[in-house]
């Protein structure tokens, strides 16, 4: 080895020992901290909560999947599972409890701090897609006599316990809530001005909560909130849903809209166990065996036609994916409108008026163009027109079936997107094979 | 009229009356004028603005839809126009003027304040699908050098002008970001203390730029920030991407990805001028005429093969609805997957590793109710087992297919989830058709 190569190894060497001196003094941000634990076996997992601090480890166990706390907590012991709850802030700890087999749950439970485990308690009676189940209960509440100093003094002893104190809220006698400062009002506001000259009743806005969690995230999008107070029957203050919340609820609400509409499960995702996703769209494929057997059943009543005409299924998977994928624009458009904005009945069936303009002008594009195609190939006319009648009356029925079906799902309370593209195929299937076939055996074989 | 009816029309009056009067004083929500305003027509727009202060005008445009807010400024007065776009923050008047057609922008830039005119001309180079295309400007900037209190005074003094300051940010002597505190920790930390003694850099989490929203969207999720801050080359600070926007841009990208996947156009919505939606989804549904029209020429291979057995015609829909419903479930949950997490290459490829073995699964329980369906309904055995066959195999390649594509598209530097549906159908139904006939030919007919 020569003098400069030593040299240089001597560096590599002393730069890895100053990185890794760097490195751990540190601070690991508990995002990075979780996604660091979910890739560890689990009993590495258990090892390094461990030796982490209470706090430090509260706050790591916080940011990971729902899947892998649940594998750990079933690997801690008991007493340690405890105090990390107790150190959580009160909806993440019970988005975990919740996820514990009953017996777990009590004896975990049971270990917690009273205080702490009637916090948990409450919280687990709230359904988990509602606005109660979603909402922080660390909330600042200030009284609205207090003056701005002693609103910023009160706001200092409790910042510790807090998780995103931007905004306090004001709650008059009966402990209902009266109004809304945010932490820059305080802070530029004259001392000595008192808290009620503060509030601004017209901007208050808040949900009671049993409101939907998707309604909530729709809320906080529009007035652009970083937080939306929960209100009980008699408007007393619950808790607060945050805006980071907010965000995990649109790509859950994005994943299942798209997932469901497949028949995939809403929670799938490339790290669930693959005999997780088995079960869970098994259901699904059978229910679209059994519609594609409504089409296989319309192809079935013309046998005869196509045992005369077998060029009749060579232009069948036309006219069926070209009405499908029509439809499935549509259906796309209607479900994101539905998960993007308030519902409103006419305004939705207004869309679906659109979507039949747009089926009739691009229906009628692809059929000429299919008609023109089929005639030069075939030199056949009446087979042409019979091919783009049935293609262009499809589209129609697809674009039709597609921006109806969510609206048809909603209003009769079911996801608007659930299993929306198997019958949307059924559908335009069904009636295309018929309308190919059909028209096919009147104009075509005479019968 | 009786007099109690009298009584209870005059209560019913009185009522209307101080309702008017109370929502008359009642201050409206700039984003529910943004809508009220834009459900009137467009010369009863101009008019409702004209009669707004400036600053309530800009706070409400700032609210509306772009294509909305297109419309209202191509009927504006200029100059009214330009007061408007002073008013707002430099972020959503950019995004305004970035629509206007080149001669109008020239128009109305020309009759901005010099100072907010550098502004939003500056911001105009960015790419809109980039940090710099949707951060605000609108800083505090603090020296690392002043107290707690020094810094409290200066976001007294500015914090007019500043969106949502919930950040200050603090630069070292060349304008490079060193640090940031919350208005929190400024709230609550001792008097007298010096900033430089709060800046934690550990967790100083920034963004280029040029890098795309949609990875500024994930990191404000991964690390539930209320702010992150963009800089240039130089580590420079040029502004902030906030968790409001951030909300908008998750939103946009779920509706991009669910209706680009069937040839829809990402930013079509319910309220898009229908011609829009025909021009944006005719492209792709020409594209899925050729794609469809491999299949049909897959089909035409075995005319022979359907001319002597037409029930294989009445199986074809039943090998590709299943299929292709396979597929789309793969292809939904990698499509969100990539949509909800940072691509790791080697991740992703074990998620098609994931598929597969779902694949299998359900594929061959399916195969085996389909096959003892055809076996019972036509006593077949040979037909039911070819049937089988060609099911259970195209529905491995639909996983296959469903999972792959989305990440070949990744590679190639294309959208993960354009078109994704057309191609995936294109390959099920063309594989699902060939091993039907195929293998009916060779096992059923002897060919």
């Amino acid at each position: 080895m020569t003098e400069k190569n030593l040299d240089s190894e001597l560096h590599e060497w002393t730069d890895t020992v100053r990185e890794a001196l760097s490195s751990s003094q540190e601070e690991t941000h508990p995002a990075d901290a979780a996604e660091h634990i979910e890739g560890l076996r689990i009993e590495d997992q258990v090892k390094f909560i461990k030796q982490l601090p209470i706090k430090d480890a509260a706050e790591s166990i916080a940011e990971m999947d729902s899947r892998d706390q649940l594998a750990l907590f079933q690997n801690l012991n008991q007493g340690l599972a405890a105090r990390i709850l107790e150190r959580m802030s009160p909806d993440d700890a019970t988005d975990i409890v919740e996820t514990l087999d009953p017996e777990l749950q009590k004896a975990i439970l049971s270990r917690i701090k009273p205080e702490d485990r009637a916090e948990i308690s409450t919280l687990l009676t709230y359904n988990p897609d509602t606005a109660g189940g979603v909402m922080n209960t660390e909330v600042v509440v200030l009284d609205q006599d207090l003056s701005v100093d002693q609103a910023i003094a009160k706001i200092r002893d409790e910042v510790e316990d807090k998780e995103i104190p931007y905004y306090a809220y004001l709650v008059d006698g009966r402990g209902r809530l009266a109004g809304v400062v945010s932490l820059r009002d305080l802070l530029v506001s004259r001392h000595g001005i008192h808290l009620r000259e503060l509030i601004k009743t017209q901007n208050l806005i808040f949900v009671r909560h049993d409101e939907d969690k998707e309604e909530v995230a729709k809320l906080i999008g529009h007035y652009n909130l970083l937080a939306l107070p929960v209100v009980d029957e008699d408007q007393r203050l619950l808790g607060v849903v945050t805006v980071d919340d907010v965000i995990d609820i649109i790509h859950e609400e994005a994943s299942e809209d798209m997932q469901a509409m497949v028949g995939a499960a809403g929670d799938e995702s490339a790290d669930s166990p693959w005999t997780y996703s088995v079960k869970k769209r098994l259901p699904w494929l059978v229910i679209n065996v059994l519609n594609s057997a409504v089409a296989a059943w319309v192809v079935h009543l013309f046998e005869g036609t196509i045992a005369q005409m077998a060029i009749l299924a060579v232009l069948m998977p036309i006219v069926a994916n070209q009405a499908g994928n029509s439809g499935q624009q549509a259906l796309a458009v209607m479900i994101r409108q539905l998960a993007t904005e308030r519902f409103e009945r006419k305004k939705s069936w207004l869309a679906v008026f659109r979507e039949l303009k747009i089926g009739l002008v691009n229906g009628l594009i692809i059929s000429i163009l299919v008609m023109a195609s089929v005639y030069f190939l075939t030199h056949k006319i009446t087979l042409s027109v019979v091919m783009s009648a049935a293609l262009g009356f499809d589209m129609l029925i697809g674009v039709l079936a597609g921006a109806s079906i969510p609206l048809v799902l909603k209003e009769i309370g079911r996801d608007p997107a659930q299993a929306s593209s198997i019958f949307l195929t059924t559908i335009t299937d069904s009636v295309g094979f018929f309308s190919l076939l059909g028209l096919a055996g009147v104009f075509l074989l005479g019968r």
